[in-house]
């Protein structure tokens, strides 16, 4: 086994610049990054790129001496991929992911590996509407969070590598337990997901001309309404029941705007801007 | 009266913006700009800007030679406005205003000014979080639509005049009627606010570090829940019925969509998000 050997099973957006950012930027961490698809027409695209050290044909050949595997598979192929992989894997191996839900996740995926293997959950928040490792970039996780989700048996040091691996991509990362990174992302991403998908559906009804209309306001509010269905679907199937708490507590907050505003309760509704204000001016500026 | 002096009235971002643009864009169709405000040190402030020809100390001193007037106060404002400058402005002069609100406004205006002068509605989508003249700039309305809003009896050369006006200082002229602009601008820019403000309502009361864990999803969906306050109290008081109705349609869809989720109804959860990315992909691009 070669601890410096990345290896990435499956790689899409994510993926694919999980690979690019370690041989630009993993310095001594990573020598080596092998990639693995299941497609023999991606297999030989991939090897065409200048930053894949080897694209194997077979998991088996993937992962047997990687030091680090990625699994990058769409999230609900995930537990499959480490069952898959677990009897391959290189003994003392470290094996993570980039799936966005992460509570039963992690606890399938580490039972999976047990006794060959540790696994310690990734969640980069990264991406956006476009997908495929062609649209991938060396640099997509600067300065973004990456959250890692440690069960309390998880080994120490396989969690400071995943860490350190991270952190030399150039991520921020969270430490947090997977059932508490799961409300997170509920509120902070799979919530506003909804919120910009329902708004253009509300608006997808009325004279298309209308879209050509709006201000920047619209634009930025319905922008994620753009990303790729499928794995929007995969990741409300995965966290569904948080989903639903955080689609709730939002609707209760809508409710409670409009009613004010139907009773002419403007001190309400003034209140209710102005602490949506002072949430938005807190935001840290992008890096 | 001369026929090229705008007069630009309580200038904000928009009048302000307004007053810089003429000067720099609006060439043979504007010569001289005269603003107007009622605090001494706000005109003081103005006589020190080198896109006001002249500041008036008085609402008839600002508009006695003026062309076109804009009414550039908030919108709940405008009409007072209206009425005090009926008897003060030059006869045949055309008057318009930059109110994000138009139905009831664009009615009560003409008949304010009726027998003296020509009023055309006009509202430039443009703006942002930022308010103040201060705040303002000469290219604020390139590339932006502005509605304009006459009613069946508005006389053809004042509608001309304004259009030609906005068309000068780089605006998109969209010419509606003003009851079906309140429905559009309900869709289009307050619906998009309350969701905005709700959204960020709804995370404010949980703990302040996940807003610095979001991506650029939560970012921009909450984007113009910063906006002010005092502002939007205005728009939602005067728009209130279209506001209601718009929230009522978004309120169906959430709705719908929170049920297919929790039903396990994959199919519809998709089409959503299918009818959502088809609606903001066709998005033109901006400017």
């Amino acid at each position: 086994m070669n601890p410096r050997q990345l290896t990435v099973l499956a790689p899409g957006l994510l993926g694919g610049s999980v690979a690019m950012a370690a041989k630009a930027r993993a310095g001594l961490s990573v020598d080596r990054v092998v990639v693995w698809a299941r497609r023999p027409e991606v297999r030989q695209a991939l090897a065409a790129q200048p930053w894949c050290d080897a694209v194997a044909s077979t998991l088996a050949e993937a992962v047997v001496d990687a030091g680090l595997v990625v699994l990058a598979a769409p999230v609900e192929k995930i537990i499959e991929m480490a069952e898959h992989v677990a009897p391959l894997v290189a003994p003392g191996a470290v094996v993570t992911d980039v799936g966005s839900v992460k509570g039963h996740l992690t606890r399938r995926c580490t039972a999976a590996l047990q006794g060959r293997a540790t696994f310690v959950g990734s969640h980069p928040m990264a991406g956006g509407a476009k997908t495929g490792w062609e649209n991938g970039s060396a640099d997509l996780f600067v300065g973004r969070v990456c959250f890692i989700t440690p069960l309390p048996e998880t080994p120490e040091p396989a969690l400071t590598r995943v860490q350190r691996f991270w952190a030399d991509l150039g991520s921020d990362c969270v430490t947090v337990d997977p059932d508490t990174h799961d409300e997170i992302v509920a509120h902070i991403s799979h919530l506003p997901q909804a919120v910009a998908t329902s708004l253009a559906n509300a608006l997808a009804g009325r004279p298309d001309a209308w879209r050509n209309y709006a201000g920047g306001g619209l634009r930025d509010t319905t922008r994620i309404a753009a990303s790729d269905a499928t794995m929007w679907v995969e990741i409300f199937q995965q966290n569904r029941d948080e989903v639903l708490r955080a689609l709730g507590t939002f609707e209760d907050h809508l409710h409670s705007l409009k009613t004010a505003i139907a009773n002419g309760d403007w001190t309400e509704v003034r209140r209710r801007l102005e602490t949506g204000k002072t949430y938005r001016d807190a935001f840290r500026p992008l890096p």
